[in-house]
């Protein structure tokens, strides 16, 4: 395969002007679809959830309410969040055969996170509660589903990484909020509030993020008239690639390299100016602060002051040292950034941070799922061919 | 969810030209990447892969000749097609352990058929093979993925199959071909040669198709970087759907209710009047006779000339009554119309007709993975936000 040197732009066959539009390499900025769940303002800091401002909603509401506003579309007052909670919570049970599962996928797979374990088991899941193509389901029970999936996420996950380390499962707990309770299913300690608060607001902050990779994943599945499970499975696929899921472990790892954050501003100056790219710096879609990062700086200094600190000032370092050395390139703290120090503060293993990424974003797919299904049509591009023209004759075997 | 009245196409905010352009939706139409791997010419009722035309590849090769010429660009002389299948056939066997999660999966689903738990078995390997990122792999790497995941396909789909009916699974033999082998794991019974040549010139047939919604998931998924095996079990779950992978065993339904062939006419008569769809007729790209269903009839006739008869006198009536009483409406027998008669005729049960496409569309969608990985660019396409204007204020709880 050699170097592809056309132009990054190809033309639209069947353009209705009968003019060929130019549609951007990797459809970036082509509107594939309508949607009422959200949008990010990147020129202005500012995303939302349906109507509200996801920030203000991680700072005042539980991810059950941001969980119900997003596939019902309304926020739920005092008696609907008792309401949705009391539906979801029996959701997050496994039944003995899925968790025996579990162990089993463990098992298979030592040494790796619980990312890829988790698509295996909720495929499972999937199957074995016969979900059927939301193409043949009404409203009602792609929701069932829907919930279903999103609810038993960190029941897996939780899981997962117990078995992985040899321990068995911890039943979850229908008292508890759907955070807290994952806390308890990785651990079996009583959840600090604040603690939990802390992790609570992150999920909340990255329930959704407009139409991301594995988001749209979820809808191209969803097209073909799919189940439920068949679209949250290829989006964590999409969610596990680098260019996407990211690795919130990597800010963190920055803090470690660094150890003494009085070497903080020398060792961020020498990387700059070596060309070395800064990990948690930086975002596709935001041109100014990203409004995640600058909550979570708050987040990270309730439950982990000291590191927060630190962070801060390697924050602080790099902002400066960019804006001395490479003027006009304005670089912010991403969402990675400061989720680092929040899960690790949390007491999560780094291993764990994607995954409990995936804990809070599968509620933003299956409500985008819930969304394409209730409206369809299937999303099929096309490809132009650009090999050898055919037909070539077949040669004869040698 | 009200029904949605705008425009079916949406504006297109980063035209280079200033001017929106107008995108179908669902994308139909728009090229979203280049590809020298194959084309669908609908008009001309034909289609290739790479620069061979798949039927005259179906008539004088081995599905492993196809696969190497999809996966390595060129079609193999004799010394080069025994390389390619002595690379390929030690990369059909399972682990004990894998194995053993074959039988699980099958326990946890009972009553589904092979395709979802194959989805779960194959994301199974990816993790426990150590599948990495494509992203950060070389060519020859991500090669071996592609390559282990497309060769274990039948061997997992065959144990599927033997474990939900009780059965113990059945070693892959290396002395036998792909197919041959495929009929092998599933029966254990020595394949007759004609049988097993009439399967695998169907699978010849749908190893690939233009860019349909499965190869379009897993160029997606590869697009973030993740591993091929993210990419396959996303590509998985778009076939599931019933708009994508649809039921070849529907056209045997048809024959099966017609049950006389000497009701045909009239049954179709009063089918076509009544206004109900004929399963196994028409097809999205194909405006002329479907090049795969034109040669899987005599494919058919070969190894079950009376069925073949029968959906011969099924076909006739079919086209014979549409053109009498809906002129202009040509419909033609697509590749699920003879697809479910040569696998019937093949002896494989009708709940592994669809798994069975899978076992060859794999390595259509893992050369697509290849041509993705090797000149990457993430697809991101937008959504336009549609709901109540935001932000509106977080209501206090009640």
């Amino acid at each position: 395969m050699t170097a592809d040197t056309r132009p990054r732009t190809a033309p639209l066959p069947h353009h209705p002007a009968g003019e060929p539009a130019e549609v951007p390499r990797g459809l970036k900025g082509v509107v594939v679809t309508d949607t009422a769940i959200g949008d990010v303002r990147g020129d202005e800091g500012f995303y939302h959830y349906r109507q509200h401002s996801a920030v203000e909603l991680a700072a005042t509401r539980t991810l059950e309410d941001v969980w119900a506003l997003l596939v019902d579309g309304t926020l739920p007052d005092g008696a609907g969040r008792a309401a949705f909670a009391a539906e979801v919570a029996p959701l997050r049970h496994l039944s003995p055969a899925l968790l025996d599962l579990v162990v089993e996928v463990a098992a298979t797979a030592p040494g790796t996170g619980p990312l890829d374990g988790l698509r295996t088991v909720l495929s499972a899941v999937a199957a074995a509660e016969g979900f059927a193509p939301t193409l043949d389901l009404g409203p009602a029970e792609r929701r069932r589903d829907a919930l279903r999936l999103a609810a038993v996420t960190p029941t897996v996950v939780a899981a997962l990484h117990r078995a992985a380390a040899g321990l068995a499962p911890i039943e979850p707990r229908d008292d508890l909020g759907h955070v807290a309770g994952y806390r308890w299913m990785l651990t079996g300690e009583e959840p600090d509030p604040v603690v939990a608060r802390a992790l609570e607001q992150y999920l909340i902050l990255t329930v959704d993020h407009g139409f991301n990779a594995s988001t749209f994943t979820a809808r191209v599945i969803t097209s073909t008239g799919a189940d439920v499970g068949a679209a949250v499975v290829g989006a964590l696929g999409a969610l596990s690639g680098p260019l996407h899921g990211g690795a919130p472990s990597r800010a963190l790892a920055l803090l470690d390299e660094i150890g003494d954050p009085d070497r903080t501003e020398a060792l961020i100056r020498h990387r700059v100016t070596a060309g070395e790219r800064i990990m948690g710096f930086g975002h596709a879609v935001y041109r100014t602060v990203d409004p995640r990062s600058a909550f979570l700086r708050d987040v990270a200094g309730a439950i982990a002051p000291e590191r927060a600190a630190f962070a801060r000032r390697v924050e602080d370092a790099v902002v400066a040292t960019l804006a001395e050395l490479k003027p006009g390139r304005e670089l912010y703290a991403n969402v990675e950034f400061y989720a680092g120090v929040v899960m690790e503060g949390a007491g999560l293993a780094p291993a764990l941070f994607t995954p409990t990424f995936a804990v809070s974003r599968v509620i933003g797919w299956t409500a985008n799922v819930l969304e394409q299904a209730a409206d369809n049509r299937i999303i099929r591009p096309s490809a132009r061919y650009v090999g050898p023209p055919a037909p070539a004759p077949v040669p004869p075997l040698a």
